[in-house]
Order: C-alpha cells, then structure tokens, then sequence
C-alpha cells in the first residue's frame, strides 16, 4: 500500500488550500495540462471524455426540444461586432484580433468571436422573412475567446468550449418561454445529470449580459462556498433585430421585428464538478458523465481464473455501463487509490473467495462503504449502486448549500457574514446599483448571484441603504 | 406540378456549368450560406447534420482502433510553429495571426492553427518519458484556419472543421503500421458510409505535407472528372520529435526518439458527397450520412385517415431510420422535388388508395424507380432499399471513376488526355520532381495524384523525359 499513501500524500487537503487541491485533482486525475499559450489550457483525454459526454447528453435534450446544430465562422468582422452598442461595449475588453492573413495587413481587423450573437443576426437576416420562418431554433458547439487576465483550468481560460443557442421568435411571449425553457432545461441537467444543486433566478441590471433584456442563471455553490456561474439564459427583446434590420411579414401581412433569445453553458461545468463533488482522495464523478462509471479491480490476479472471471464480469457490465477492468501489474492497493482520484463512482473487486461465493465486492466511491453482492444479478446491483451515488452526491451537495446560506437582516449581519460565513447570502435590496456597488467594496467581492425565483420576504428595507426593499438577493463571492 | 417544375430550373445544368450546379445545390439544398466574414462558410442545419454523422460514424472507428479524444488551444505562438522548418515553410504563407489580446499588442504573435503538430508535440513533451507512456493515439476535433484566396463553399474555405489524428510510437514500423492503418480506415469510410470509390496510393516527394517523411492520400474522383484529395495519413519518422526533444526511456533503459503520425479529413468531405453523387435534380445522399433516410409524403392528405396512418408508418420506421413526415401544406409535387433537391434516398408515397391495398410507393433517389411495398414488413422494405441506394451510388461513381482513367504511353497521349478527356490519366514517372513541373505546368494544372498502391507497369519509360521509370503515377487536376 506503499504507492497507494503516496499517490494520496500528493493532493493538497481541502482545508489547508482549497485552491491548489483544485489545481491537484485537475493535474494528478488527468483531466487538463498548462499549454504554452497564455491562458489556454490542454483538455487531456480523461477530461474530454467528460466533456463529450456532457455534450451527448445536453445535445439530445436541445434536440428534443426541436434545436437544430449549426456552425458560424470563428471571425467576427470588427463593424459587425460594433452593430450593437451595449454588446460590443461589454465584449471589446476580452478580444483576441487578428490583424493579419496571408501574410498581408487586412483591410478590416477579425474578433475572434466572444460569442456569436451578431454572427447568427447576420444569418438570420438572410433566412428570415416570414412568420412561415419562424420560429429558428439553432444551436452552436464551438470554442470561444475572452481574454483573461488571471486564468485557471476550466474555471476561467482564454479559450474555452461551450454550446451557444440563439433563437428567434415571432412573438415577445415566445421568446420568454423559450428563454425559460433553456434556463430549465440547464436546471434538468445540473440536476439529473451532474448532481448539482443550484439556486436559479434573474441577474440584477448590473449583471445582465451585454445587449440582453433579462439575463437568468442557475449558481450553484462549490464545496467552498463560492459560487460559479453555472449558465445563463438571456431574453433580447428586439435589439439585435433592430441593430441588424432583421424583419419579416407577420401574419397580417406586416412588417416586424423578431424577438431573440440566447442560452450557453461551457467547459467550465467540469470545474463546477470537481469543487461541488470532490473530497480528500480526489475526483468524485456523477455517474451521468464519468468515462468510467465502474472500475473492476481483480485481487490476486495471478491466481488461476481470477482474470477470467473478472473479464466476464465486465462483458457482462460493458452491454449497460462504461466499464474499465484494470490487469495491469501495479497492486491493488495503487489502483483503488488511482481510480478514487480519477472519481469512477463504484469499484468491484475481484478474487479468488469471491470467485469461490460466486460474488465480489462492491465499493462506493461517496461513502467508502463496500458490500458484497452476487455475481447473479451484478447489472442490477451496480445500477442501485450508480443512482445511490447519484443521489448522495446530490443530497450531500444540497446540504452543503443550505448549510452555507446565511440570512442577513442588516448591514452589520451582512458585513459578518461576508468576513466569517462563506457561502451565499440572502438579503434585501432596494434595486439600486449603487447598493450592489457598495456591497461588493466592502465585502472586496461579494456580488448580487440572482433574484432567486423563490423569493423568500425576510425583511423589508435594503440591508446596504435601510430604503424600501424591492426584492430578495442572494449574494456571494465567485469563480 | 408547376412548383416542381419552377423548384428545378433552379439549378444549373451539370453540363453546361458544373461549377454553378455545386453552387446552387449548395444554396438550394441549404447546405451552406455564405457570410460577411472573407473564406468562410455559415454550415446551415441540413449540412452540419450531414457533419455530425459523419463524426459519429468516424468517432466510432477511431475509438475501436483504441483513440483518445483530446483538445488542444487553438492558438500556436509564432515560435512553436517555428520548431519544425519545414513545417513552418509550408504553413507561414496561409496563416491568420491574432496581434492583439485584451487591448494590447502581444509581445508573441499568436497563430491561428492551420494544423496542430506543434502543439501536440508541445503536450507530448510533458507526457511522454518511458516506453510505458506509449503509444499515445490523440484525435481532435476542431476548428483549423489556413488563408485561402479563392474560395469555395466546403471544397476550399479559410475556416474549416476537420479531425486530425497525432500518434506517438516507440518504433518506426508501428508509426508506419498506424499511418496505414488510418489510411484503410478512411477508404473503409468512404466506401461504406459515403459509397465513394477512390484511389489510394503515396503522395510524390514534391506533394508531401510540410514535415513529414511519407504522406498516403485517398483521391475520390468527382463527377465531371476532377479530383480531390479526400484525406491523408501521414508518417513522421522522428524529425518533430527531434525538433521538439520529445525523448522516452526504452525498455533496454536507453534514451530514444519516439515515432509520429498524423492523420486528417475535413467538412470537404461534404464537397466530395455532392460532387461525386449529385444529379440534375440536385444532391443524393448516401443513406449512411443522410439527416433524412427517408422521407414519407402523404397523398390527399386531407382525406380521412390519410394523416394517421402516415403518422404511424412514420413511428413504425423512426425506431431504425432517420424519418421525415412532411404534412405541410405544400402540394405532394413541391415535397417530390424538395426532397428530390434534399437528396433524400427514400421517398414513401401514401394515400387513399395505398392504404386501402395495405401498401405504399417506394422510390428510390437514385433511379427513381418506383415500387409498390407492403406496408407489413415495410423496414425491411426500407432497409433493403437504402441499400440498394448504397450499392447504386457506389457502383455509379465506380463506373464512372473507371470511364474518366486513361492510360498515356507518351508525352502526345499525356496532353491529349488533359486537353480532351477529363479524369485521372495513369502513365509512368521517372521519379524527377522536374517532370511533374513540366506536365503540370504544360497542361495548366495536371498534377501527380499519388503512387497508387497497385501500380500496374504500362511502360518503361517517363511520359516527360524518356528516361527510365520508376512508378506508375496517377495524375488528375485538383480541386
């Protein structure tokens, strides 16, 4: 067990630096390696593969819900990026320009695209004319940049992987809905998927997106306390349209402006993973998108038969899970060490008394805890296994939450909780910027996350100002 | 039938303007759409769906041949492109540079990637260090940008998508196991999922990637005898892996160069389908990639039942085919020649009549043969049709593959055949660069394909210079 302590003694412990436990688990389960360009990050095999499948399992939810894929060129021509005032205001900071091609200046300097909302209102004028072209549901997977200052893996990088959807509709009401949808369709999925919980609710005029009317997130918090943005879903009203004169003949044979929405989540769900699911042995993956959702483990594998059965049993498994049986010649002790740091959600182990049983052992990757179970019906047993893990990670994460979520009733309370409870804050605001402003200096970061949906009434003056409350905020700190 | 008639006079002829007829398929069939951003392409739904299963399809063999998935940044800071000369050499005329970042000149200009060698070598560095470490098999799917001047929707755009594979091996005859192992993969592919014949063979010194030792090419030709480079497998030998100091510790314990390849194929492979299988009544897909494997348009729609049991002929085939019922509005002779348009392979007709004799019409795409089937064991129907269709557009390009090959014996029947019979012409090559100089440049762009893998021997002599040969070269002009 030598290696095992070793492998172990080499991530940092939560507690004593959480930032740089981030940092090992990213490095030592293999999920991303530095690159040589600044801010850019190398998504190795391990990672990508989660990546791939949070992509499969959100792109049928997108498609059942009638988006459709495309792909828009990655250059933005700066004027085109200029169409929309507010939006170009917010974007033209974090651009990446290219300035020359083939060996000539160009006429006109390229973005490479933030985003692609001007992109697709460019299109959209081509193809939209009639209400009989409406609605347009589309949806793009691609690579983005924002250039960032200070960059971390997944969390924040120059370049970064995202889907981005942008619709139009021939009706505000439409557009809403749609909007809404996608908020709950990301909700859906933190949920079923990553096992993540989340407040949900609409982005303060401060934090709105660039040229959005109504900007909705779902924020869950990390293990920390602090928050991540963890998808928006945005409601343009007709700005765009009308910056790029996008019109078409309603059914009364007029001319009007479509209504556009924009939604988009990124590779930084798999920072959110790591710090909602992680502990101090390493990764813990929900089963929705570990690339290995069950690791057998053969013990005393020189041991006649024991490798046969072991390669049975995943022929068995691999019809239903994605399995990986490890015979290599490190010992056991380094694997069950190797593959908790990797996050695989359930382990087997196999040896000869189990052979012998007709069973083998069946251990959580959450609790630890193992139990033997037989071979007879071991789909069913790893499939109860799976959905406890699921479940737990959610509860666990869940009461993390609520066991991190504060109410202050006043500036002091809200200044104590700042300095001493890390987590979200919930507490009343009048609406006024200025609030939001005042908060976050004082605090040096606490920022309005939402307007939660839910919006509890616990008090009825701003806790920053003692005016007249109009809504309930939570607040916290971010990644 | 006056919208079908209008619906294809919209199409060029392929005998009057090949080049027109791409274009309005293009445009037609609502593949692409042009967009403000010089070279680069808008991929609209129905061609990125034709994208996503060619992924699918391609994604699944390289995983059964054991590869990983990964991502790399798409910038390639001038230096590292600089690592390897040759490379550097074949890449620095088309490439787009990013000079400003956040506002600031850069103090490295930043490289758009054409292709990302240096960057896995780059990674490989950090990774690699014993024999244990090997092979490493990465692919990445992405975005590459190389300046093109005149462009071409799919076939040539300054922006593309593509996969391109990078291996590492501790031997030179495993890197050259891999690279054909990769080509067969591709001509599989194009065989069995695009029923595309090819040519396959080694490209000449002079038509080699920039660094690598050999490059294998598949060579589809497309109907009106011009060729494409369809895809390429490259062997390395060690030079980047010199040029980057990647080094592993053999299992001798000595210090070695590994051994590279690397492979590609791009969305031009969506160019390759059009232009090889398209009609006068616009694109045919083969059943493999099709978005819509069959489309159902009911008869008499508006009378009663028709819709229902259209309905569920539509469910019946949804659980193994790609289906579209179209119950719009639009006359039964608009959905006939849009979906002809849409290169559909397999049109289910169904209407009063049809479901009285518990039947329906199956036409086929390609000959436009029409069949009554029994609506009992219509997937099987189904099936053996899209077959059908398979084998059909096969055979078709074969045949026609086979008419556009001329063998030349002298250098008079070399420039006959460029002048007066388009396609691929098969003559003996004495090995000199300069011979491929004069024949290209006397025939206004006749170039070497490739050193086909079965060279049969038609002469003794160099068509160019007389003097002794040493291949058999297929030549053709080139998109």
């Amino acid at each position: 067990m030598a290696n095992d302590k070793k492998l172990v003694e080499q991530i940092t412990s939560m507690d004593v630096d959480f930032a740089q436990w981030y940092t090992d688990v990213v490095k030592k389960a293999e999920l991303a390696d530095y690159s040589g360009v600044k801010g850019c990050m190398v998504i190795r095999p391990y990672g990508y593969a989660i990546w791939e499948n949070i992509q499969h399992d959100l792109d049928a939810r997108f498609k059942l819900l009638g988006h459709e894929n495309v792909y828009m060129p990655m250059f933005i021509p700066e004027s085109l990026l200029q169409k929309e005032k507010d939006h170009v205001e917010g974007f033209a900071p974090e651009c990446a320009v290219v300035t020359i091609g083939g060996q000539n200046q160009l006429a006109e300097r390229l973005i490479v695209r933030p985003t692609s909302e001007t992109l697709f209102c460019e299109h959209y004028k081509n193809i939209i004319h009639s209400y009989r072209d409406l609605p347009k549901l589309y949806n793009q997977w691609c690579n983005v940049v924002r250039w960032e200052k200070t960059t971390r893996p997944f969390l924040r990088t120059s370049e970064f992987l995202w889907q981005e959807g942008h619709t139009m509709h021939e009706t505000e009401e439409e557009a809403r809905e749609e909007t809404m949808r996608m908020l709950r369709c990301y909700e859906d999925f933190y949920r079923e998927t990553l096992a993540i919980p989340a407040v949900v609710g609409r982005k303060t005029e401060k934090e709105k997106f660039a040229g959005a009317k109504e900007t909705y997130t779902i924020e869950p918090m990390m293990h920390n306390g602090v928050a991540l943005q963890g998808g928006t879903s945005h409601y343009f009203g007709d700005g765009f349209a009308r910056a790029f004169d996008i019109t078409y003949t309603d059914r009364e044979n007029k001319i009007q402006y479509p209504h556009q929405t924009s939604w988009g989540v990124s590779t930084r769900m798999i920072g959110a993973i790591i710090m909602t699911h992680g502990d101090a042995s390493g990764l813990i993956l929900p089963p929705g998108v570990a690339p290995i959702q069950v690791v057998i483990v053969p013990i005393a594998q020189h041991k006649e038969g024991v490798l046969d059965v072991a390669g049975k049993l995943r022929d068995t498994l691999s019809a239903r899970f994605r399995v990986k049986l490890d015979d290599s010649d490190n010992s056991a002790g380094w694997k069950f060490s190797q593959y908790e740091m990797k996050g695989v959600p359930v382990r087997l182990e196999i040896g000869p008394r189990d052979i012998e049983s007709n069973s083998c052992v069946l251990v959580s990757r959450v609790t630890g805890e193992k139990t033997v179970v037989s071979l007879d019906n071991i789909a069913e047993e790893v499939e109860a296994a799976l959905a406890r893990v699921h479940d737990e990670l959610y509860e666990r994460a869940q009461k993390n939450l609520e066991a991190k979520t504060h109410d202050a009733h006043s500036y002091e309370e809200f200044l104590d909780i700042a300095e001493n409870h890390p987590g979200f804050t919930r507490a009343m605001w009048c609406g006024d910027p200025a609030c939001e402003d005042k908060l976050k200096d004082v605090t040096g970061g606490v920022k309005s996350r939402c307007i939660p949906f839910h919006e509890d009434h616990i008090g009825d003056t701003c806790v920053c100002c003692g005016k007249e409350a109009k809504h309930m905020v939570v607040w916290g700190r971010q990644y």
